[in-house]
Parts: C-alpha cells; sequence; structure tokens
C-alpha cells in the first residue's frame, strides 16, 4: 500500500472526511458504523460524521470552490483531469489493495478503479475537443429575430452558480464517484462527494490521492464521509444533485422541500431490472447465441452481480428458454469459483455486505413464490470452499418462469449474481415484456438481422437508457452491456431513477444552466466572444495591405489576432471560359456547368453556373496572404451553403473574419474559425461558411515535431 | 362569430370538454363553477368536469392518439401544423372577439392568439429543416467504442410513449396551449390540454377550431375544460406533463407520487419576479433610457401585468431611481386608459376576476407594509372611468424601495399591473439584487456597453432563463422583454419552476427520450435510417458504370435511391505542376502549395501539398456522373476536415455513399447527404465530409417554377 493512502484497517480511528480543504473526524462520535471485510469479516473502517458541518462546506465550496474553479477555463479544468488521471493510474495499485476488503476481484477492480480513471481521461479529452477554451458555451444556432438582422437570439450555458453533491451507491466507490466528479469539474461546479458507508473508505482513498497530488484546485472538491441527513437543508436552485442507490431513497431526497419548491436539481439513477434480449434468428448454432450467453455470465459474475446495469431478465423465443438456461448454467459451473478475492483461483467476490445477502436471499425467495423455478444456485445452494460464515457470499442464481408475465420477475430486483429467464412468443410480445421493467437502465438485443433490430429499436428505445446490440460482428469489440461508457449517456426513465449521466459534453451541461440571450449582433459578440455576423469589424482590404496601411488578419498570431478582424477582397469577374477550364481540369463537368439547354432546364440554375468548389476555391485566392506567417494549416470547414448561383460574367468577393479563436492548452497554436461570406457584384448572398484553421501563438513559432503535429490532424 | 365557435354566453350550458373524440358535458354536474366577464361581471361560462373518466381519456390517447401520430413522419406532422395555423389565422376573429371577456384589448389578442398561431408556423418551419423526415432524430456524432470501429455508439430521440399533458395558467389561454401542444404534436405525442378554468372557454373555443379543422389526427388533442384532480393518478414514466401557474400547484404536483416514485416526467413554469436592470452608462439624455422606459411601461401594461415574464423589477443605478420613476409615471398617465377593452379608447383592461384582483391588492398592500412607496397608482386608486364595481380593474402602481435588499420586493409577486423600483450602487451590487429572485424566467439588461452586458451576462445568466440585452441598436428591433419566442428557450431556474419549454427543436425533443444505442455500424444503419461509415454498401465503380452493370447513384431519383449506395473512384496522381497551375489559377498563393522551403518548415506538412480545395474539386470530378439526371443541385457541404496531407505525385480516390435521404413534404425533391471520403495511394484517409445535393423525387421532374427555387436556396 502506497504511503498516500492511509489505511483505516490499521488505524481504526474514524474514517476522515474532506471539509473546507482540510481532513476532519469527529471528536467523540456518538453514533459509529462499523465496516467489515465481505469475505473475511474482518473490521474494515470505523464511520461517522457526528458534528460535521455539512452547511460550511456546502458554503466553502460555494466561495471558495467556485472562485478556484472560476479563475480556469473549460480547457484548463479538462486538461487538469488528464494529469489527475495519469497521477491515480500511477497510484492505482494501492486502490487495488483495499478494494479486495470489498468483495470485488481483481477483474472487478478494472471496472471500478480503472473504469474511473478512463472516465476522466475520456472528459478531459471531450472538453478540449468539443467545447470552447473559455467559460460560455453556444449552443446551437443564432436565430435572426428583427427582418434586418439587428435583433438576434441564441443559447448559451454557463456553469451553476452552487455546488454538485455526488451521492453514490456502495457498488462502484472509484467510479461512480468520478463519473460525477469528471463533467461538474469540467464545467467548472466544485463537488461534495457522499460515498455510501460499506464502502467509502476506498472512496477516502482515492479522495485522498486526488487531494494529495495538488491537481485540483481549493475547494473543488470534498468528501463526507458517513451520512450527511441535513445535506439538502442547505441545497437551492444553484446547486446541483446527482444521486446513485437505491429508488427508495431517491424518493425521500426527491420529497425534500428544497427539492420540491426550492427548485434544487434533482437527478437519479436507480437500479433497474435489465433485460437481455435473443432475437429470433439468434438460434443455438449461430455467433449471437455464443454471444448472448456470455454477455449473461458476464453480467451476473461481474461484482457478483451488485451492477445497476446487470441482466436481471432474460427473454428470449419460447422455443429456447430451456438451451440458454442450460447454456448460462454450464458456463458458470465451470468457471465460477466463489470465495476471498485475494485467494488464488477465485473468480467471484461475496456481496458488499451480511445485509446485502439477507436482501438478495429475500428477494430470490420472492421470486421462487411467485413461480419461479431454480435452475441454478438458490437461496440456499452451496458457495463452494468460500467461508460462508465469515463472508456475504451468494451462488449465481438462474430461475426460470412459465408465466412470462410474473410481476415479481418485473420488479423485484435481486442485487446479486441472480437472473430470470423467461420464453416470449413475438418479437412485439418481446418489446411488451421489456416495458414491464417500466424503464431500464439498459437492455441488450441480440441479432445479426437489422430489421428485427430496428423494430426492437423503435419499440424499446423510449423505455431505456441504452440498447446495446450484440451480433456476430461485435461479439468480440463490444465494449459490454453493462459498462456504461462515458461517451454515451447513462440513466434511464421510470424505474430507472429519470436521470441522464455522462454521455460526453451532454454529461458537462448537465452542470450548466442554459440561458438564451436576445440583443444586437455586437452584444452578442461581447457576452460570448464568438463574432456574430452584423457585428462591428476591423476591416482592412488588398489596397490598405498592399499600402501598409492594414494589416492582413493572416499576418497576426494569436498574441495580436482579435475577433472581428476582417478581411474584403476586391471583385473577381468569372467567365465561361473559367468554368469550362475548371469543368476540364477538375473532371467535374456536371452539366449544369457544362450544358447550357441542360442547365437553363434546372430550375434552380439560369443558364451555365459555376462551380461551387471554383467559388470557394477562388475565394480563398481573394482572401489568402500567400507569404510564411502564423496561419499554419487549413484543417477543414464547416456549414457551406450555396444560396445564390453564380453565371459567367458574374464576379464574386469575399469577406474573411476572425470569429472564434481557441488557444490550445498544451500546444504552440490554436485553432481559429473565420466566418466566410461570397457575395456577387450585386451584394446578394453566394455563399456562407466557416474556414477552419491552425494558427500560432506567436510568431516566429517555437519548432513543433513533425510527428507530434501529424498525430494532432490525424487524432 | 363564425359558426365554429360555439358561444357558452348564449347557451349556457356546461363548458364543453372533448374526450375520446367526442365533445363531452356532465349530465348531472354537483360542482359548477361560473366565469364571469373580466370588465362587466356577466355571466361568460359554466364549468364542470363531474364524472369526466380521466383514465379513459389518457387511454385513447396512448393508444389512438399514439397510433396515429405515428402513421406519419416528424415533416408530416410539421405541415399539418401549418395548416392548422393557416386554418386559426383564417378564424382568429372568432378568438379575438370572444377573449375580450377575459379583460383582453385587441393588443394583448395578438399576443395571445396570434402570438399563438406564430408559435404553430415557427414549429412546423424548424420541424422540417431542422428534423429529419422520419421518426428516429440522432443527436451528435456517432463515437467510435472500439479500434477496429467495429463497434459503435451513438444517441437517438424517439417520441415518449405515452400522452402529453399540458396545464395551462389564465393569462394565456390560446398561446399557453399552443406553445405547449405545438412541440408535442411535432414529436409525435398525443395531448390532453387542461386550461384554467377562468378563460377556459377561450380555449374551447380554440380546441374547437382545432378538432372541426379536420387537420390534426385523431386523439392528437383531447381537452379538459375544467378541473382534473385525478389526472396524474394514472400517468408513469411513458407520459410528460407540462405546467404553469403558480408555484404552490407546482408543488402539489410535483409532490404526486407518480411523480416521485412513478417517473412522470414533470416540468414546470412558474411566475417569477423578473428584472429589468438599467446600465450605469444609461443616463436620461441616452437612447438607452427612452428604450428601458418603454419596456418597463409595455410590461407594465400588456395583458394589465398579468404576465408571467412581466417586469416585477426595475433595478437601477442608485442616482437614477427617481428619473425612472417619473418617467415611467409619465408615460403611463399620458397612455393609459383603464376600462372594457371592447370600449373605444381603453389601452388597459381590468383583471382576470375579482379574486385576481383581491390578490394584487394584497400583494401590494405587503410591498408597501415592507417599505415601498407608492409612486403611482396604489391598492385604493382609481381606476379612471372603467366600471370599478362591476370589472376587475386594478390601477397601474409603480412602488420605490429606499432599501433594495427589503425581501418582499424580492418574493411578494403582485400579478397586475404592478412594479417595484430599487437603485444598485454598482454592476456587482446589481448582480446581486437579480439573483435575490431566486431563479426569474428573463432578465433585461439595458446597456449600450458591450463590457458591462459581459459582465451581466456572466453574472446573471444562470440564475435565468432569458436575458434580453436592449440597447439603442435594438430598441427598434427588439422583440421584447416579456415575449417568449418559440425559437428560443421558455422557462427558468427556482422560482421560475426549473423547467424548459420552446427553444425550436429544443422544445420538440422534451417530448422525446434520449437513448444511447450501440452496436455494429450495420445494425445503427438499419435503426436509424441513415448510413454509418463502415456499413455495408452497395458498390459501384467507373467501370462498372461504363460496363453497364452498375448504375451510378446520381442516376437514381429517390424512389430509386438508397442509403449505402456507393460510387467509388479511381485513382488521380496529383502533380506538382496540377497544384501550380491551381494556385495560378484560383490565386491561392499560400506558401504551403508554392513554396517548397517554406512548406517544410511548416510543423503539418512534408514539402509542398494540394490545396485542400483542389482535392475536393478534383473529387467531385472523380464522383460526378455529368449528364442531366435527379440529381438537381449541390447545395452545401458540411465537416470538412484535411486529416492527410496530399503532396506532389501523391494519388487520390474518393468514395461516395448515399447517406441521409430527406424527400419534402411539400417539394418534388428531397436532400440527399452523401457520405465522402478521400483516400490517398496507401489508403490513409485524406479528407472526409458530407456532400449535399438537392435530388428529384422521380425523374424526369414535373416543372418547378424558377421562382419557387430559387426562394428555396435563399430560405
Amino acid at each position: 500500500m502506497s504511503a498516500e493512502v492511509q489505511n483505516p484497517q490499521t488505524a481504526m480511528s474514524i474514517l476522515p472526511s474532506y471539509v473546507q480543504g482540510a481532513w476532519w473526524t469527529p471528536e467523540n462520535p456518538e453514533r459509529v458504523v462499523e465496516v467489515t471485510d465481505a469475505s473475511t469479516g474482518a473490521l474494515v473502517a470505523r464511520v461517522s460524521t457526528d458534528g460535521l458541518d455539512t452547511e460550511a462546506a456546502i458554503n466553502y465550496a460555494r466561495t471558495v470552490g467556485q472562485a478556484a474553479l472560476g479563475e480556469l477555463t473549460i480547457h484548463e479544468r479538462a486538461l487538469k483531469l488528464k494529469e489527475l488521471a495519469q497521477y491515480l493510474t500511477e497510484h492505482k495499485d494501492a486502490l487495488y489493495d483495499l478494494s479486495f476488503a470489498t468483495g470485488s476481484t481483481q477483474r472487478d477492480h478494472y471496472i471500478d478503479v480503472d473504469g474511473g480513471i478512463g472516465t476522466l481521461f475520456t472528459f478531459s479529452s471531450k472538453g478540449r475537443r468539443e467545447l470552447p477554451n473559455s467559460n460560455v458555451v453556444i449552443d446551437g444556432s443564432t436565430e435572426v429575430l428583427s427582418k434586418d438582422g439587428s435583433f438576434i437570439g441564441e443559447h448559451i450555458y454557463r456553469r451553476m452558480t452552487g455546488v454538485a453533491v455526488e451521492i453514490n451507491a456502495f457498488n462502484f466507490p472509484v467510479w461512480g464517484m468520478l463519473e460525477k466528479f469528471a463533467p461538474a469539474f469540467v464545467a467548472g461546479m466544485p463537488s461534495i462527494v457522499k460515498p455510501a458507508t460499506p464502502t467509502g473508505y476506498v472512496t477516502e482513498a482515492c479522495v485522498r490521492l486526488m487531494v494529495d497530488s495538488g491537481i485540483v484546485p481549493e475547494g473543488s472538491i470534498q468528501l463526507i464521509s458517513g451520512s450527511a441527513r441535513d445535506l439538502l437543508d442547505h441545497l437551492d436552485y444553484r446547486d446541483h444533485v446527482a444521486f446513485t442507490g437505491s429508488a427508495a431513497t431517491a424518493e425521500s431526497l426527491r420529497k425534500h422541500p428544497n427539492v420540491v419548491t426550492g427548485g434544487v436539481k434533482f437527478t437519479a439513477e436507480t437500479d433497474s431490472l435489465n433485460a437481455a434480449i435473443l432475437g429470433p434468428d439468434a438460434t443455438t448454432e449461430t455467433p449471437e447465441f455464443d454471444a448472448f450467453v456470455k454477455a449473461i455470465f458476464t453480467e451476473i459474475t461481474a461484482k457478483a452481480g451488485q451492477k445497476c446495469t446487470a441482466i436481471r431478465r432474460v427473454i428470449v423465443p419460447q422455443a429456447m428458454v430451456e438451451d440458454v438456461v442450460s447454456a448460462v448454467a454450464t458456463r458458470v459451473t465451470e468457471k465460477v469459483v466463489i470465495g476471498d478475492p485475494r485467494t488464488e483461483g477465485v473468480t467471484m467476490g461475496g456481496l458488499a455486505s451480511k445485509e446485502q445477502q439477507s436482501e438478495v436471499r429475500k428477494a430470490v425467495q420472492r421470486l421462487i413464490d411467485a413461480g419461479g423455478s431454480v435452475r441454478l444456485g438458490g437461496p440456499d445452494a452451496s458457495v463452494g470452499s468460500a467461508d460462508a460464515e465469515a463472508g456475504a457470499f451468494f451462488p449465481v442464481t438462474i430461475l426460470s418462469f412459465e408465466e412470462a408475465d410474473t410481476p415479481e420477475v418485473h420488479f423485484v430486483e435481486a442485487f446479486g449474481p441472480v437472473t430470470s429467464v423467461i420464453g416470449y412468443s413475438s418479437i412485439e410480445d418481446a418489446i411488451r415484456l421489456a416495458a414491464l421493467g417500466g424503464g431500464s437502465l439498459v437492455a441488450t438485443v441480440c441479432t445479426n438481422d437489422g430489421a428485427a433490430a430496428a423494430e426492437f429499436a423503435a419499440g424499446i428505445g423510449a423505455h431505456h437508457g441504452r440498447v446495446h446490440f450484440l451480433n456476430r460482428q461485435t461479439a468480440r469489440t463490444s465494449t459490454g452491456h453493462g459498462s456504461p461508457m462515458p461517451h454515451l449517456i447513462h440513466g434511464g426513465p421510470g424505474r430507472a431513477g429519470g436521470g441522464e449521466e455522462l454521455g460526453g459534453v451532454r454529461g458537462i451541461k448537465h452542470y450548466m444552466q442554459r440561458t438564451a440571450i436576445q440583443g444586437s449582433p455586437d452584444m452578442l459578440t461581447a457576452i460570448t466572444g464568438v463574432w456574430h455576423s452584423g457585428a462591428a469589424a476591423q476591416t482592412v482590404t488588398r489596397a490598405s495591405v498592399d499600402a501598409g496601411t492594414g494589416e492582413h488578419p493572416f499576418r497576426k498570431s494569436l498574441e495580436t489576432l482579435q475577433i472581428g478582424d476582417q478581411f474584403a477582397s476586391e471583385l473577381r469577374e468569372v467567365k465561361l471560359e473559367d468554368i469550362l477550364k475548371f469543368a476540364e481540369e477538375t473532371g467535374d463537368k456536371f452539366y449544369a456547368h457544362t450544358d447550357e439547354e441542360a442547365a437553363m432546364a434546372n430550375p434552380f440554375f439560369p443558364r451555365r453556373v459555376a462551380h461551387g468548389y471554383l467559388l470557394v476555391s477562388w475565394a480563398a485566392g481573394l482572401f489568402v496572404d500567400a507569404a510564411p506567417g502564423p496561419v499554419l494549416a487549413n484543417y477543414g470547414l464547416e456549414n457551406l451553403r450555396f444560396i445564390t448561383p453564380v453565371t459567367y460574367d458574374d464576379s464574386i468577393r469575399v469577406t474573411l473574419t476572425a470569429k472564434k479563436i481557441t488557444p490550445r492548452v498544451t500546444d504552440e497554436y490554436g485553432e481559429v474559425a473565420w466566418d466566410c461570406v461570397i457575395h456577387n457584384q450585386n451584394d446578394e448572398l453566394v455563399a456562407s461558411y466557416d474556414v477552419l484553421t491552425l494558427v500560432a501563438k506567436v510568431w516566429p513559432m517555437p519548432t513543433i515535431a513533425e510527428d507530434a503535429a501529424k498525430a494532432e490532424l490525424q487524432a
């Protein structure tokens, strides 16, 4: 165990909280919870928050945390997540060591610890690639609200101004915290983390690493190790509560006056009865059948089935019930060795605690009483060589039901290595059965038939936060039914809690307020830092550049370039021979450019017209400043629209304006998006688009390795 | 009054509801509410829902309504909204006539009736322009989740599978209904409309027009004219409740078990204490001062101040309090004539009812008791020549407060022609005061100073659903502080209810479930109807086309074109002379194309490289089929990225694949987006982009008027 992680097992003092920038333990706690090892029953931690001043912690986050995070841009915070992920990677063995006590196997640690760190990496990358390097995120297009364009509107996101309270479940003490912390941090909201008591010592170790790293700004994370009953009493509409756990706790939180009338933004992810559906085409000899059986096996046994995404309902064609039961049972019998995960050869640990064990046993009994046949395991079955006395072990249990509609199948959750198998008569019936779950986090549909997949998607999509389609093409490459990916949303309607987390930048935006802003182009430019069409510009022309009275924007590095720096070209006439020559040289002899009669017959063209590609190529010729300078490369183009056709003997001119400037936090250059509009000799709009370039921060620029640059473009 | 609108004033039977496809009134109602004219006190309507079977109405929506709407695509439903808007426009006089009884002036009718119809037009247009012509909306980019690209993920929206319950306030009986109905309808959710009893007879008339029009499919709208106390008892996570009204009612609904644990999607818009802030620069001689005074005047007097967006708090520099009070008071005195809005010369009607009048009087008294000085009007002031006995009239009332922090100013809402003026000491102080409202729908900031606007936006943005920046540039063209635009979101955090409506397609998506889908490119193609990179394609080459064994995709009209139809070109070599000639002819002599030494010094280029525009122009030459055919025009290009530079003696080839096909519901053609990728001779990715074209539905195509075509491109 590394020095950074204090081990509560040896110290056996109260597990510390981290509030107001310091580690804290109660002095004379009255209420102390003792946490034991899932496999051995040994005391692991003593937990109490008696006397902890939650209100002070909240105020600290709102003041110190908000201020410290507000000094950084989205990209700067995102970069810190990467550094944090690297630091945690270096120290992750300490978290593995500690996590064995929760009953987790090394494979489970990968899900929790490495999964959590991976989430940090993804949010770091997405924050920097998909959001601006500022603190204002523009959402969607500009809406022109007056005929003359003087009054426009658009939407922006800004971080919420309070604290992000993150209440987690016991099953993922590291991932569960980091998947909430990462998006809140990039958004700029300080976090108060409240892990579940049974595994909070692992979260404490991780938070300690985060604090010791010195990477996260003061006030951006606080930890409450234990209960925090009055937490919601001090929150209001500026604050965000993300809860993962039981539906019952979610209910009590959602009824809190500060949620009901105070406007606290509350989101919940509760366990659901996730389904895996075998398509009608997936008979035993198909690769889909094997993939399906493996998926069920993985989901029942990983974390001993203590996953909110685990497969609780296996819905298969009526005739396939026996085949599926038997194939899964065989695989379990061959592969599962229950026991202390520190023991060589053990493949599945125990449940988190004796309490959990008792809960699962009760739920299984309830399923049996409702008509379930035990096909493997069961409440009283053997756990092999595991120490059943000391540990909270539970055998892998497969039930099958004659009656697919049995209500208990669809609402009684045994939060352990337990699943129920039922049969369906048609795709429609399978869709109906899946919906009986009342809203789920995820479903797997295993089929190689695209039409069936489409039918399932249409039928079950709106009941699920995620639907995973498994077939022979993805059997080896799928990230799995049970793994929420940071790129995709996690959550689901109804029983699943109605919340939504992750989903890349979607997750970040959940910690921000979307606001419509209306005003003149100048005002919206001032507010967003992005130039808006119609706003004031600093214009130079070829003549003023040649005369030395104006500086071409391409000659400015990011040190001096400003949004609104503009180059307005002279007119250039397009002759018929130019169009024909372009057609000849590019090979683009589309009739609209080459066949007068056919062009005239086309409803959109008066006669032969210039190629759109000719126009944008000439426009570049009109605006470019050719000499070596800070503009390094044109890496792309966005939103090109051709409006008024250009025919021969028309002329075009182009206006290029620095629209958005995004300096990279890690590089010697940044992105500049240029607003580009082409007009004809009658000042009609011919085309509009954004030109995307890389521009040096200073000029001349320090040398960049060519490999790095190449990797950049290909990333 | 037109024949379509039954007039409850003459019939005086119970105001009908429209449920399960038929008009319904209770047979022997026990509880009947009598609604009177706001100006005359005459009986206008009798309201009762005794015996109405809400559960049957909900089930009808979920079955008949969902089925009927599901037979249409998003574009088809959006087009129906336009037809409906046209129909209501033809019949709007009937709604005006009836609306006078609510106390509304003709100017108020424009806000309610025309505003509602305008919302239908906007949603019709946005639904067709910004969403696909199908029932699956893709959200964001594809995420590649496995190294080999065989496992990918993305997000889709599909309509929720239940009913949209729309509970409205009394102040906008038409707009309030239509702004909720429109997005739900485009999404494909059937609506149950429950207007407020005091003005429900106007809503009834509007729904009657909608039903009589025959435009909306059966089951897509139902109306409950009166109370519906058990409505939420029958809802679950498939359903959506959008509520506008008091915070107290919102609270009771939000506490309903079906919201707390049942997962009903609940959104509220409640009144808030919206602020208007005068910037430090806006002294009396500035155009901003005049614009500010006019804005306040409008917001106090329109609908007699009964607008959830009305300005309740006027926050101005300390030294400006008297100037503002006096300027607004002068304008009110000059312009306001209170009375029956049917009377010539009346500019402001009464409140909706005597109950409302009593509520407003109490609130004003509470503000006075808290320290407010009455500067105009007041609870006992004259209402001029209006019939104070018969009508619910209230004088325009301006209060000022010495103490800007007086809590009542920031939470006591007088829902009438009433506003409070307070002074601030600095921008920071003004921001702090605005936030005391605890979250608002909208604020106006009146300043001509961009830096001040940016500071205000940063400070108050996250506390508001909308911020309106008013200055000399927008004084004449602004759509106003109090007018929610269908393009922009309406709603706000905290006191404002925490909801979000409208916002163009954002509003439509609120009636849909976002679901992550994962699988192979083939599966995601099958599910979304949009071709995904890596999915199977039907490939032809120049050779196969020339040999007559393959048909070029450009030869296919929308009748025969399929997603996945693909053309793969041969290689074409780029010589140095091609690059130099292109530079010469376009004028684009950027050093990377023309100066070997400078190009080599650039970190991104090995030596001189081809222009990006040369590559896309040549690519068009490689893929195009030149003869007249169903491909009518290239109207744009999206997401162009240059990845691997192409230097001389490299070769390029292009692969063009039909990706997304969007037939227009109103035209003889539709949009086709083509996935376009350029590779080099080493199969490295050179560039990727989408080419946007218009393609005829059938070929040869019926003649289109050139004007229409031109208008199309410019729209």
